[in-house]
């Protein structure tokens, strides 16, 4: 499909082109946008697009594409996408683009607007307050469900969201919501408040937007009030944005649990240099720490010399305990950030891996244990490989769950202390548990 | 307030408790049950629920609490919950069930839901028929807006959705979607053909959930319809179960990529021998491979001998290529997972990776070069340790392209190629390069 409008627009066919156009998604259009390379061409085939289609292709638009069009297009034709964009995707818009670009925006957006604008981009990048909308039907205590329905048809238009319609006192504190389902299915002389839920799940505006999510999924709702410290409505966030920030918020921490620091852009659109500098800190800080360990080696010489059979065993174990730590790391991470493990499970949590390290240490020191016997005909040196897999994995898995549970008890990011983070502690441990006990266990050849 | 139910219900202040509850939301009271063990009190306090707030609390239990419940009930009162649920939830807690639970709970549907709950239990457990619902409302077309209005207000108080409805022809054939809140604004002379969007994004039964889940965030919609293969609309997928399976998805990954084998439940419920064994397979292949890479390190034991120093870089080596390996790897999958990456970029996505690769490569080169000369003054030695630490991380970085994206070609799961495999393959080319490096540099000193 993609091809094909590339094609028509190439041959400048624009009858059919236009056709096609009429068939596509909106999300679909914007995908192709991606694929122009040439800015010429871009613009042309955004002229292309009706007026309504044009505003709501925008807002699926990458921002870097945004910014092309924006620095192309007339003032009239930018007026004409702001006027039809939601509130809170033009403060959207406005946060990923450079000053320049922005000044030009709020320019060509209405006075009461700007204002708003203006109030929405002092919320915190991370907070409920960036993620809202000021584009709902409010509904005043007392109403019917009848006169309700006729509010809702007269100023719902021009709504972002009117599925759930909220209903405040005469000061704007929040005093219920109600579902435009129930309103239609209700009979007319009802009072909405009779139809509103006794609890309601409400935000303030400084609320975290990962917990805010995190509400979303626990109570299956598809839209959540957002209120200030009077309890006063101040705008709603709806469950598409929530599924997003589910979506960024998870693809931070894959990064983060692989020693990287997170990128706004997708892969494809971060610059090389970018990529570079996201990925270098850690791989610094972590090849210095793994230096240390290096660096311990070289205490044991004298052993290594006398048996270099010892030193074969060290990428084995140096992998097996990287692996557990980071299998109890990940579990518990992902655990912490669903809330499905909290601070006070932290000794349970300890005990469980203990138990699991027991049972793989267990099965991973017999496999050793028959292979090295076999191989080597050395009992001595089996005893020790099997000692030290046993004890790293111990290591290895505690500090995988109470390194990640103590970050969050110290507000760090429990992501930061993932795999890499793990590995290279783990790794320090099992080396200097080996030599302990080949010293202990074969200091006769030694 | 959790801890305030528990108080309540063990010291037998019911009164007090019932009036607690009334103001709680269903998945907060849902999850006072995980904290309850004994079987009796956790009875009792179902048992004081009011009936439609039992059933709705039902639906959020974990499937292990809603098994026990089940098994101390009668079958009047399992009746009046699984007719206060909907038939997708009933299909979810049929799938969790042993067979004997289930048998009791078909016993106790009626026999048309029965039938129909046999149906969906035959799709396959990661498809969209799994997750769909028929609770749906579906208009005829050619009606209007207020017939479609009085159509809802007659049948939809049953069903699961009704934000969302659908346009059939006479042999159900999927025609059109409009939105409650399209037909509520509209006049109601407008006929719901002309409300209903050009484009309407559908799947099939088969198509896979995660598939779906990506639907929802790229097309911002609330609801996708699901057909068969002759376009007959059979059920609708609502946002609340996306998110489910986008989290679920996420969840997966993350256990994946850190080597274990996904479990269904959350960590504090899997049982100790069972985390074991998600983890141990996979410990295992990569422990052999790493015993593979000690195995190398025999061949080289006379070069070790000659300078044991050379022994202290190879944690280094062996970390830093695992680091950058499982960088390039958490990138490409997650990429990969949210089709921001597709299998025609792949030379765009190495060429990217090479570069990164030089430029860390570069970075973590010289700082080595520096270190090792001024520690030990021996330029040679610090000339094998910088170009294998090139080399290594070219290496690492085209792995952890390559191989997510020869996976995904191949139908494999990208995530298991991510951070323990390619670890386990670089270690092995890094230890190989190394004394390469070191055989042709140091070879008058070996």
């Amino acid at each position: 499909m993609i091809d094909r409008v590339l094609e028509l627009l190439r041959s400048r066919q624009y009858v059919a082109l236009k056709q096609l156009i009429s068939d596509m998604h909106e999300a679909d259009i914007a995908e192709v946008f991606s694929e122009i390379s040439d800015r010429d061409s871009m613009l042309r085939f955004f002229r292309l697009l009706p007026k309504q289609t044009a505003a709501d292709v925008f807002t699926y638009l990458e921002p870097d594409i945004q910014q092309k069009i924006i620095e192309a297009i007339t003032d009239v034709e930018l007026r004409s996408i702001l006027d039809d964009m939601f509130l809170d995707d033009c403060v959207d818009l406005i946060e990923e683009m450079p000053a320049n670009v922005v000044q030009r925006v709020l320019r060509n957006t209405p006075k009461d607007e700007r204002a708003l604008i203006n109030r929405y981009l002092q919320y915190p990048e991370d907070s409920a307050g960036s993620l809202m909308t000021n584009e709902y039907v409010s509904l005043k205590k007392g109403m019917t469900a009848g006169e309700a329905l006729k509010e809702i048809r007269l100023t719902g238009v021009d709504k972002e969201t009117i599925e759930t319609c909220f209903i405040v006192s005469r000061d704007r504190k929040l005093e219920g919501e109600v579902t435009l389902r129930e309103i239609v299915l209700a009979d007319p002389d009802t009072l909405v408040d009779d139809l509103s839920e006794d609890y309601i799940i409400s935000v303030q505006t400084h609320t975290d937007r990962e917990e805010v999510a995190n509400l979303f999924s626990k109570y299956d709702v598809t839209s959540i009030p957002v209120v200030d410290q009077e309890n006063r409505l101040v705008g709603v966030i709806t469950i598409d944005d929530a599924i997003d920030v589910i979506v960024e918020e998870n693809t931070e921490d894959f990064e983060k649990m692989a020693g990287m620091n997170p990128s706004d852009e997708t892969y494809l659109k971060t610059p090389v240099w970018q990529l570079a500098r996201n990925r270098i800190v850690w791989l610094l800080v972590l090849m210095v720490s793994a230096m240390l360990t290096g660096a311990m080696l070289e205490h044991y010489e004298a052993a290594i010399a006398a048996i270099p059979l010892l030193v074969s065993f060290i990428p084995m174990l140096m992998d097996t305990g990287g692996n557990c730590g980071s299998q109890a790391s990940t579990m518990i991470i992902r655990g912490l950030a669903l809330c499905e493990i909290e601070g006070k499970d932290l000794f349970r949590v300890w005990w469980k891996e203990i138990r699991v390290a027991l049972l793989c240490g267990a099965v991973l020191a017999t496999v050793n244990f028959i292979r090295i016997t076999i191989q080597y005909h050395d009992s001595g040196i089996a005893a020790v490989v099997c000692c030290t897999l046993v004890c790293t994995i111990l290591i290895a898995k505690s500090l995988g769950c109470l390194l990640p549970m103590l970050a969050k008890s110290l507000k760090v990011d429990p992501a930061l202390m993932a795999s890499p983070m793990i590995t290279t502690i783990t790794d320090a441990a099992s080396i200097l548990v080996f030599f302990r006990f080949a010293l202990a266990f074969l200091s006769a050849r030694l």
